[in-house]
This record gives C-alpha cells, structure tokens and sequence, in this order.
C-alpha cells in the first residue's frame, strides 16, 4: 500500500452531508511528549441549506494572518442554514497549531501548510492537514475563498487576488470572482513557485480559487476586518449560495509583472521605510535605507524601486536581515 | 562601601567634553558563557559645538521601538559640529542588548530599562546601563528627549507628551518643548506608577522631559519617521542648540483623565477591533470583540469604551491574553 | 520610601466587604515583551454571608498540585452566599502563572511562591504575589487551609498537617482544625526550615493554619478529590461559616521526628522502588534500589530505611539524580 | 543501491552466537553539534546456553515507561546462561535517548519508535533504531515481549495483552503467552492503526508477541515492577528457555470492542477525573469534568460513559487540552 | 516531474562565464516565522581571467571549522582576475546558517552539509545547498578543495588528505594535489561509510578532490591559517591556474589502516588526555582516562592504543560522553 | 535575623576534624520543577592527617576550565592520609552545576561563582556556594590554591599567579607559593575590578592565596595537565603539608601593567589571529584582523598590540562579537 492509498488519519466530526448549522472539529491523532493519546482539533462549521454549489472559505493557511480568521469565526457563528442554497465549509484556522501559536508556520513540524500540498496522510502533521484538504475537502467544493494577510514580517495594501491560469475560462471565472469580493485592490498574479501551494491544489482540479493579500503585520484592523468580511459574503452571493446583491466597491487593479517588483535586503540592519504603502514610486526611487547598528557614523544602504508603480507590499519590521524581501513595487493597470 | 559609591563598570569612549563630531562606545563588562571576557557595546554620538545647552537624546529605551532610532542614527551621522551651539549627546539604542534583539527587554536579564531607574553600578546588565545615565549622562543635560513608540505589542496615534509636575515652571519648560515637537497629537500624562522610569529621574533632576509614542507594532512607517525627524530637530533649535525656525505642524491636545481610559482584556482570544486609531468612540461604543478560538459558534466576549473621546492605543497582536490592554481611549482637548 | 511602604500593584476586581457571591480578578500588571501593557489576572471568589469569621481557602501555591484546585474551583463555583455565615476566600490558583504552565514555579521568574513570603511590592511577579497575600488577604483571615499535593516529582499519603508552634493555644487550634479536615492520615510537622513559607506567615499573624499532602505525581484521582472537597467542607463547618456535621473519617496520626527520615540520592539512574506508600518498614529494610543506566551487568545502589514506621512519601519520576529526596518514612502516632 | 539494501550503521558489541553472558552496546554513529563523532551506545545483553528458542525482551520502546526497564535491567543483571537454555537478547532500553530524557519520544529527532517500524538504515536516529530491530534482531527471535505502561500523560490498570491476528493459530500462540505472563488484566486488543508499530512489524515475521501496559505516570512501583519481573520470567518459561512452574496470579480478561471505549477532550481545562482504575462504570456515567480556569464561576464540561465496563485507562496529568485522550472504557471478558 | 528535474529554487547573482572578479551571492528563499519572504544568502566570489581550468575552493562545510573560511575570505578579496589563467570560485562558507552560528550543522534544519549530498532541490535547505553544488556547482570544476578542521569536538593535526578511489589515475591526481597543499602531515584515506559526502560527489563525477583536517577545537591559529593559506594557493598553481612556483614544506604521510585506530568512550565522565596531538604512541600505551564525576574517590576508565603510530585525532571538550570518538591512532607511512 | 546570621542551607557529609579520607558532599537543598525536594550535591574530599597548616585547593569555581577538576579529581583519590600532615580539602568543581553543564556560569541561576563573593545563604544557588566557602571553608584554611583556565572562550600561557597586595608579607608569601608551584609562566597581577572574587575573599581573610591560568579553549591536554598536577604537590610540599622536595621547572615572569595590555572587539565577524600564545610582539605589530561575514570582498578590521611584549591571552572561538577580549599582551619580566 503506498501512502497515498491510506487513509487520512483524520476524523470531521461533521457530516458534510447534512442540511443545518454544525460546529464540530477535524481531529488528527498527534501522540507526543506531553500527550501520548493526543490530537490536534480544527475547528470547522457546515452550513447547508438545500441543493446548490459549494463554497470552502478558509482561513489562518498561515498562522499569523489575522482578517481570515475574525471574519470566518464571525461567519460561522452567524450564517444560517436558511441563508444558503448549498454549502458553506468553513475553516477559520488551516493550520490550527500555528494559528493557535500566533506564528506562520506550525510549532510542530515548522510545516508552512502552503508549501505542503498535495500533503501526506503519513507524514508530519502539516502534510496530514494538507492531505485531507487535498483528498477531502477540495472534492467537495466548487469554489474556494482562502484568505492571507501579510503576517508577523510582511505589510501588504489589502487586495483580492487570483492568478493567470493555463485554463483562460477557468481564469476568468477566478477574476470575476476577485471583482466580486471588490477588496481595494485588485491583483493579477504569476507565481514563480507555485510548488507545495494551496491554491495550485485547487486550480488543478478546476476550482474556482481566490485569495487575498489584507495588510499585515500580525494584526488586523476593523477596517480590513471589514473588508473580509464584505468580500466572503460578496463571492458567496456572487457564486449563488447566498442570496442578495453585492455590496461593491471601487478598486484598483494591480499587476507583479516580474522579478523587479521584488527588492531583497543585502544587509543587515535597521530599516528605514523610505516610501509607505500606496505610495507611487519612479524607477530610481530611493525606497528602503538599511542602516548599520554596531556603531553609529556609519552610512546606510540604499536600496531602490527598479519599475514605476506603487509600493504594494513591504518587509515589517523594524530590524531586517540579509535575504529578507524588503519592498514589493506593483505596477497599476486599472482603477474601478 | 555601599553600592552607589560604587563607579560605575561602563567605560565611554568618547570625551564629553571635547569639540567635535564623536562616535564611540558606551562598554560594559559583561562576562558570560559565550565571552568569558565580553562587554555590551552600546554606540554613542557626542557633537559638541562650543558653549551652550546640552540635549540628552535617546531611543531603543524599549528595544521593539523603532522611529526614535531610525531617527537618531541618522542623526548622528549627519549632524555637523558646526550647526551646534553646545552640545547633543546621542544614544539611538539606549537598552543596545534589547534593541539587537529586536524585543521590549533585554534578552540578558529580561530588563525593562524603563522600570530599571536609578539602577546598580553592580546590578544586572540593564540596571548597569540605567546606574550610567543615572549619575553620567543625565547630569551632564538640560533637555532631554526619549523616544517611544508601542512596540510590538501596542500601537499608538502619534504623540509627543509630557507629565504634569509638581514644579509648575518646570511643567510649563516641559509642555512647551512637546508644543516644539510637534507631533501631530499632543498628550498631557499622569502616570499611576511612576516607580524606576527614567523620565521620572529626569524630572526629578528638574531636566526639561520629553517623551514620545509614535505608533507601534515593532516596525515604522516613512511617515512616523518623518515625525520623529523633525520632531527632534525642532526639540534642538526650540532648546538653542540647533539655529533656524521650527518646523512646525498642527497638533491635537489629548488627556488620559482617569484609569477608566484603559480596557483590560478579561478572555483569551482572537482580537476583533472594532474601533480603528483616531476614531471618535463614545462611551458605551463596543471598542473591541474577543472571539474564543477553542471552536466555532461561540458569542464573542463584547468590550466597551467607559468614557468618550477617541481611540488613542491599541493592543497590536492578532491573538489575546487575559490581563493584556485592549485599547485606552484618549479625551481631546484641543486641536491647534 | 521603602520597598514595603509600597502599596502592592495588585488591585481586585472584588469588594471583600460585600455580601454575595463575587467572581472576579486578582490584577497584578507585567510588562513583558509579547504584552507591553499586559497583566497576569489571579481569579478570585468572595463569598460573604453576614458576619463571622473569614476562611481564606487557597490551592496553587505550587502549580503542579491539583486536589487544590479542583476542589475550591468546584467550591467557588458551587458555594451559595446563603449557606455561609461570615466570608469565604477562595483562591483556587495561588501562583496562577505557575498553575497555568502545570509547574512547580513559576514560568516568569522561576519563583516557588511557597518560599517567597514576606514578597516585595516591587519584587518579580512571585514577590508581588506573596506580598499581596502577606499585607491584604491574610490579615482578612481568621483560619487558612492551604492545598498542597506532591506534585509531579513527589508522591504522598494523602494526609492534613499543622506545625508545632510555640504559642500551644494556637497550636491546639491548628491541629483541632487538622482533625476536622479528616483527612485518611494526619501528621504533626517540625519545619526545619520555615524561611519564606506562607505557612510560617500565617502563624507568625496567629491564624489557624492547615494544610495537607493529597498524594501527587502532577495529577488527582476521584479519591483524592473526595478528600480535599469533605476537608474543606468539614474546616469551614468547624469555623462555624457552613452549618451543619462534619463529615468524619477514621485518621491515622504520624510524625516525622527527625532528618532520619528522609533519604537522599546519592546516585543517578533508574529507580525502583521496593516499598509502597503506607507499607510498614523497619530500620534496614531496603526501601529503594537506583540502577546505572549507562550499561547493562551493574550493581544497582541500596537505599535502606534509617528508622521504623510506614513510607510517607516518594520521588515520583522513574528516573532519579543525585541529591534528590527517594523516600520519607513517618512514624506512626495513633490510629482514630 | 535502494535504502533497504544499505547495511545498517548500527554496530553490536556482543556475538548473538557466542554462550554465556555478555553485557554490550549496540553502537550506532550519530554526529551532532556537541560531537562530531559522537555515537548513541544502547545497552543489550545476551545471555546464551546451548540451543533453544530466543526471546527477544524489550523496553523503553517509549522512554518514559518504567516497569519494562526496571525489570530487564535487573533481568540482564540477574540472569545465568546456565538458567538458559536457548538465548535471551535483553535490550531494556529500546529507544535509549528517549529513556535518557526521560520522554515519551526521542529528543534527538522527536521520533516515536513504535510508529517508526519498519525504519530506514539512513533515516533519523530512531529510524535506524526501528530498522536495526527490524532486520536484525526480530529475524533471531522466536518469542518477543515488549514493556509498555502509560507513559507520563497516561495511567492503565496493568495488563499484558496481543492482538487479534489474520493467523489464528499464531494468534493462540500470542494469548497463550499472555496467559502465562499472569499480569492482573489480561486485554484483546484490535488496533485501529497498525502503521509503523513495533507489534506488527515483529507479527507479521510470525513472532508470538506479547506487549503489556502496567500503570503509568511516567513512574513505577514496587507493585507494578513485581508484576513486570514475574511477566518476564514466566513467558521465559512458558517458552521453555527458563525451567520451572510458572508463578501464575488470577487475571481478569479485558476487551476494547469499538472506538466508543475512548472519550476525547473538548475543551482544555482542569480535569476532575470521577471515576477511578478499576472503577466499573455504565453507560452515561459522568467519568470526568473539565473546569475552564480562565476565572472562578464557570460550569464545568462534563464528559460520560459510552458504554458499561471498567475504567482501563485515564489521562494523567492535572491540566488536559483538547484533543487528549480522556478515559478509556474496556468491558469485561471473564474473571480467572 | 520528479524531485532532480526540478530547478534549484537558488539563484546566483554573480556571471560564473564573465571575467573579472565578482562578490555575490547565492540567493535561496527561506520562507520562515520571522521572514515570510526570506532567504539565505550565501556569499560567493568567482575569479575568471580567460581560459583555463576551474578551481572550486571551499570552506565551511561544517559550520564550526575556521582555517578554511578565513583564509578563503582573504582569498576572494586579494586575488586578482590578472593573476588568474582559468577561474576561481571561492565560497568560504558552504553551510553558511550553519557557519553564522558557529555550530557543525545547520541551526534551521540540523542539516550535516557533508552528510546531505546529492541533496535535493525540493528538500530542506541544507539539501537545497547541496543540491546545487551537486547540480551547478561542481560540474564547473575541474579541482575541487574543500576545506575541514575537527571543529568545536575534535581536534586533527593539520593534515591535507584523498580518498583511495577505484581509479588509480584519478587518485594519482588526487594525491598529486595533497602533495602539492604542502601540509605538516597529509593523509590516506579510506571512507568507511561514504553515503552523503561532497567528498563522493566530486569524486563521483571525476574530478581532482583535496580535503584537509587543520587542527579544531572551533578556533583558529596564525599557524594553522597560514598552512591553509598557503596550501590553496599552493594548489591553485599546481593546477596551472595560478602562475608561480609552489612554496613547499616538508610533510609526514599518515594512514589510518583499520577501524582499530578509533577509541570510543563508554563512559560519560572528565576526560584527562593522557597523550596529545603527534605524541608517537604503542599499542597498550595509556592514551585517556575518564574520571566519573558524582563523586570523588571513583577510579576513572583506563582507554589503550590497540596499534603504534601517532595520536592524529582526539576528543576536543573536557567531558566526553559515551560514544564520543575519544581518540584516532595514525601509523606513519612517511616523512618528507 | 539579617541574611548574614542565617546558618547556611548546605550540610557536608563529610567531618572536617576527622583523621584520615574522607569522600563526601556538600549538600544544598534547591526545589525546582524537576525535583520538588532536590539538592546539588558538590563532591568533597578531605585528606587529613594530624596537626599541621590546611590547604583548600579547588577547581571549578568556572564550569568550563579543566585542568583544576583533572588534577584534583586525581589528586582526591590517590592522597593518602599518611601523606599528609596537616588538612587537605578539595573540591574539584566549585561551581558544580557549572561544571557538570561544561559552562562558566551556573545553568540554574546564570551566576559566574568568581563574582558572587561573598554569597548569601538565602540568595540564589552560586550566592549559597559562595557564601559557604565564605564562612565554612575558607575560615579553616592557611593556604588556598584554585585553579582557573581560560575556558571555552579564551586561552591563556600556561602560568600562576597571585595578586599584589596591600599587606606587602602576605604578598610575599602568595608569590613564593606562586613560583613554588612552577608553571611555565608566572604571573603578577593588579585586578582592575575585585568585586566579588573568591581571590579577593581569601585574600582578605589573610590566607596565601594562589590562582592559575593553565591554557583553555574548553579542553585541557597532557601537558597542562601535568602542570596542574605538578603545581598541586608543589603547593602541598611547599605548605609542609606533604613531603618531599618540590618538582621545580623554569618559569618566565610576566606582568600586566595596564589596560593597555587588552584588546577588544569593536566588530563582530571571523577573527584571523596573527600571533599566536607566547609569541612576541611589538607596538603597532598586528594582532588579529577580524573579517565580516555578510559578503565577500570587504576589508578586515585590524587590530593593533598597543604595547611590546608577549601574546599571554586570545579570544579563542572562531567568531568573534563586539565587546568581546580579543588579545591580552603581557610584558615580560625575568625568565627564571
């Protein structure tokens, strides 16, 4: 039997199947130290209501990204079985240890649950994770809203985003889907690596995938709560599940048009933001400054735009290290 | 021979009293199991121009806080001899251990240097440093301006701030040195607890006291920045030490009245901020929800501001803790 | 001003003084780097019913005990202010950093709160805590009854205890509160050293003091439970706060008259123990046995009994290091 | 040249063919930060006398169960060659740097040796453990006795006990060798996971294997270890390698029958066990409470009985989190 | 696709085809807690002055062995594209999370550089590094030196070494270029267990490979730095890269013919070297005592030479552990 | 009662007025986690035999020096009470937990035992040791000898050595100790800072106080070993403890006239020694050149000796940080 034969060794206490509100758990058996009969519960709710599509909206795929959780612990507790023609599969917390821990990856394995797709159901507790969304809740759904933010160490301009994809009809229907959460921003994406991804799991099996960057820094606001929270109804009445109009809003539409949006740090140091978020920057622009901190009198490094466009995302916090991503200049297409 | 007849162990390797742009060390013997012979090297700028006042100007007091250094870094690299009547001695990272470290306390003693005065020539790292500006630096100044922000905890509209004295000259030189800064918030402040602050063994030397917030979550921002670079400078021409007018910005008067400013979180959580920096809240408006994480469909725990005025702090992580700060909200006084 | 003319930084969210049932928060601020403005928050219940005498009821003095706490947050919750005549303070989690964490001490500063009295005002979170008991909640008191169990490195007979003290009334009112508790065993305790323990601090304020050993190994059975809630319940009954008869049980009375009996290891290795807890041994038995782990085919050391009496105590663990205390063999005084 | 055609690194230091007693090491090379040419030595013994079947007897298979290594230390110490008549291979200490430690599992690489079966040459170092065992000592053995007991996290009355097996002849052979070990509880065992034990792995060579659990907590007692040195001898003669009458004790035939024998936590708290070891209970029997400690007030959870029996097994420690096993229900067989 | 077609995910921003002298790095993301968007940025030099062959000289394998990076550090700065017929690719710290924290593996992974080879493009980041050596790196070369010392645990008299290899050619060459490094003692070589090492991999691919061991203890010497110094160079004109005549010092051949020349300890305990580095040595001969530590009175363990020759290699820290390699006995081949 | 008055918590197993060898412990009572009723057991041995002076010899007092506990392990098993006339007391690891954590400092509490004269009964563990030496130990001697080394950070000449002194007898009868013990090097020294030195407590109790700094690195050899061993009976002899005629060697005088005579780190990075142990040394001859480690291609830092003379001491890890001692060099001032 190889491991992708057996059987995921976690059990939902949910029955997907169901009509109704259930809040139950995923428990994955984790027998350690300090539990040798141990397991680790994902919170999940099930709301069905009647025939119709399925959605699955997730959160905390990283543990540190704080919009997707307030808003889908909200939804869950909220939506009612009489608001939906067909599913809603909510999980507010992918990778519940590193959610429960504050931190990106899980303090269990160090698993970045979006690099571990398609998962293992033998193998370290993040693969197991990915493992059952690959082989059972993916199957279930027609489409899927996963939510990120910047984290502990990122800052981004919050936007809705989706990527280019081989399937033009099935891209399409992910950027209707991106207008139709009507985020401030609105982004087209090419991944570079899109090994291990959450998001290549599900648009490999036709879903309908979008994501969001909601700013970041390891905490939220009411305005970015907000904005998740409008966007998740927006595409759960955009994909016909919940009845209603869409509650709109104007946006701007982003492009990474390649590596040059990109600027890593080649110094340790203490960073000088030199151009906020939404910022516009020229090519040339001095962006960033790294100033040494063994001694003062020392000049800092420089680092600068190298495209016109807005600064989009940025590294957080104050001190930074050599190979951090320091600064993320995107080029603007359109304003909606 | 008691222990504050002690010398203190910190050598400095600049002279106080010489002309001229000086980078140096502030070292401090400290013998440990990676350096059996090592010290802490604390960077420190003397830029003495003749005769005249002396400025104290410090950051990294918390060593998650990062406008103050930024800003005194760059500082100290770049003012001249020449454009200073007297003499501004620099320290950008006050507790230097807790400032590599990126965190609020010293990783060596888990020190807060702000709770640490008047520190122990032979106590531990932190109280060392805090003994040294207790009987060295303090001494020599007649201003003295310390940067704060949140830290990576906490995040705060952008004040300087001052403290009602008991010596109501002394009150007056002080409000007036906050008015020079210019800030865009003002704040008039009453601490409960005065123990070990280093403003408070400033003021209890009769020194003009400045202090700052300005915002938080362990990272800065070009506008914060911006402020505390023009702040610093306006504190320096405002004292005569730097020639040239003030550049000055409008600035709005807040006041913490009373304990009732503060909200205490009383659950542990996922914060829901429902109330952004800024905003006008009255009191009874729910400030902030804590959604408990153990599982879905459970009623968040509702916090409420107790008095009207404007959202002032707020706690800056995405997770909760029982007994942490929610949110403090600030009465408006006047905006100039 | 001195250190303990400070008043404490603990505020209570309770009014001692208040009739009724009060659930609510023992507030001592700290500092930290992940919370700024963070508090640890001791839960607390008041329970006053007119006038009497006050019962200050207290587990979690170390955090690794549990009879304690299960039984005074059972009591807390279940106590009606109708069924007291006079106060009941129930503190289910003395040292409730250390109870949190399930250890011994505490988490923040390591501090056995049990060693910790008078405490400091100004002192690490475990002084503070000891002074907040030392200045506000024993003077409160007319008889303290504190839980203690082996905790996770020790393992007891279940037994209630008092102190031989030099005031004889007093002693006599200890040890017939010892007696209402009614515990399986009962011993009369020689401290050899009472430095820094809240015991010696109640007495020295002339208190009725009891406390116990409920068993241990980190853990509580329903039998252990059993005795903790009828001994709590029979001490406030015989202070004349709760009405009614005791619950009596037969006791036995031992004594530990001498340092004979406790042994020490003088070997690390893999213990095995060859006497039981409340099997009789003569001076010579062998009582333990500690086998070198590094290889097979070696002689493990002898531990032999110093005197007569039953085996009171034990290290828990398996395994077992130099200086750690094997066994204590009580003597027998009289069986009730 | 596959994995499992690599030699294994582990090298003994004893001859398995050579008569008489041998105390040595299995040497298996483990390069680390602290030794660059480090080795992890486990102690074997193997005591030989002419021909005659092999047993193969193990523990510390978990490192923090202790009745296994207190008996086989002493065994290996104890045992002639001239008692034997065929061999004995003796490793107390199977997964030996998590004996060390005192853990569950290794603190090396975190594995769990009992779900790492059948390991790998150059796998981590419990994987190398796993496949050493695999294809070396399991294919020596006739007769294979494995030690368990609870562990520091949970407690089980003592049992010996095999599992049903697709071989019935084999399997009669397993329950007749659980007969004649004679522990108190004698259990039937289905897995519910077979993957990566141990048991299987030597089951499926054929092996008549028998495993046990004797209490737990991380301790042992003289009660617990007699029944483990009368185990091990009586399976040694049941299997004709030791002369003499088995010394047999009255035992009482236990089953798990579904996975309604497990209760798991909901809710993290402070757990109220209600029922002890040994307890009988019926279906909707409240077996347990967690108490939130949050704060006094609150209701406990409160967990019940699926089905009639006896309480088995139970969690240890006085806190418990979601997701640990609580209780195990096992329904009684037969008395003898 | 399977793992090996996968691209490195690490991209060099040095030309490897341009002349001239280039500092750079060799960028590899490491997306982590506390830089979502990081990487590790190992620094590299390439030296190409026209054509002929290519020299990949490196150091830092293991993280804690110095002669190599320093004198590789001064390599890349002070030689010249002029003094080049060839190139040059200077990478003075392989493992270079490794080598920032001074430890033999990596502190991300744990990873043993030298253990980890082919590595994989896909794997953790120490397989990440040796992967593209595997793939990118090594087939540029023709020569190939790599740089060890004992590091923190062992320390080596200096020595220059190859590996017996199947061809004799190609282990002429080998050879040839020890010769050529000039070392005090150079050294034959046969692997035991060659699984994983960079060694293997060049020789693998049929290129000329010399390794040293230049003393340990995780230091340096002026003596030892200038051995390593002196050998690179001495091997870059033997190669024909660099012009000049080699500057050669009188060398002692070694060989270690068997597993004898090893001496584990199987005690944990005070070592006390009874012979140091190059004493001559005869078998039975004292060469270290272990003293047990609990107490005092104990006899220490007795280890004896099992052959003549010198000792080559011992145990570095004062305590030694069971396992640890204790001592290495080399027999002398040749001195010239 | 002050602190001082309180009797110290640690008891000796051993009778310091009994004739003959006595093996034994100091006993310190330390509750912690791990071991609720636990102690440090520091091994002790006392060689008496007759009336005559009493020597305390020591080692340990770091953790991480070696040839102290070498020598004196030894040297407690193998004297012989007939051998002595007099009293022999000798702890060979002062700072036992230290020593057994192979670190400077205590592992419990962090404390260097070098610093914390003279201790405190009721303050943390070192401060205990210390105070016992301060009142038990150190009381019963004449003539005390503790053996340092540079331990894992530094490394030293091989040499004694002993203070000047106020009271010029006592110092001659230190320094004729100093060249009765015969190392290679001699020491004469002036302490900058004596706060808290064991040295500093003896030699204010009047007492012939000796020290030594026999190489370091966190190892020892052969040869320093033999020093210490040499050393030992030299003071023994010298004393007319034991007879005999000492085993005199020629030893070199040094002096450190200044602080001129160290060199710190003003950088972090790869540090390059340019001199090596004994080397000598002109002002302005380059010492150590300390490369940064980010990228390739940067300049070295030089360091300069700022005195003639002889290099007596180095920062020995491969890295070195700011602050850290890099180079001691003494002057020379008789070779003998």
């Amino acid at each position: 039997m190889t491991s992708l034969q057996r059987p995921s060794p976690i059990a939902a206490s949910v029955d997907f199947e169901a009509d109704g509100v259930q809040h139950g758990f995923l428990r994955l058996p984790y027998s350690r130290d300090d539990s040798a009969w141990g397991s680790v519960m994902i919170p999940i709710t099930v709301v069905k209501g009647g025939d119709g599509p399925t959605a699955l909206v997730t959160g905390g795929n990283h543990g540190d990204e704080y919009e997707g959780p307030v808003a889908l612990f909200d939804l869950a507790r909220t939506l009612k079985a009489e608001a939906v023609q067909g599913r809603v599969i909510i999980v507010p917390a992918m990778n519940y240890p590193a959610f429960r821990a504050g931190t990106r990856t899980s303090p269990i394995d160090r698993g970045n649950l979006n690099r571990s797709f398609p998962g293992r159901p033998d193998g370290t507790v993040t693969e197991k994770i990915a493992d059952y969304f690959q082989r059972t809740l993916l199957p279930l759904a027609d489409i899927v809203l996963d939510f990120h933010s910047g984290g502990r160490t990122l800052d981004f301009l919050p936007y809705a985003a989706a990527h280019e994809l081989p399937n033009k009809e099935q891209e399409k229907r992910c950027f209707d889907a991106v207008a139709a959460f009507s985020a401030p921003y609105s982004m087209r994406m090419i991944e570079i690596d899109t090994v291990g991804m959450y998001d290549t799991a599900a648009e490999e099996m036709g879903k309908v995938f979008v994501t969001t960057e909601l700013s970041g820094g390891g905490t939220s606001s009411a305005k970015t709560v907000g904005i998740a929270k409008r966007g998740v109804m927006n595409v759960l009445k955009h994909a016909g599940i919940v009845a209603g109009t869409l509650e709109t809003r104007p946006t701007c539409w982003l492009d990474m048009p390649s590596g040059d949006c990109f600027r890593f740090a080649e110094d340790d140091g203490l960073v000088e933001v030199c151009t906020d978020l939404g910022d516009p920057v020229r090519a040339g622009d001095v962006i960033a400054r790294i100033h040494p901190i063994g001694r003062t009198g020392q000049a800092p490094a420089v680092y600068r735009a190298a495209l016109d466009g807005i600064l989009a995302a940025r590294h957080f916090p104050g001190l930074v290290k050599t190979g951090d991503c320091l600064a993320v200049v995107a080029t603007v297409e359109e304003r909606i």
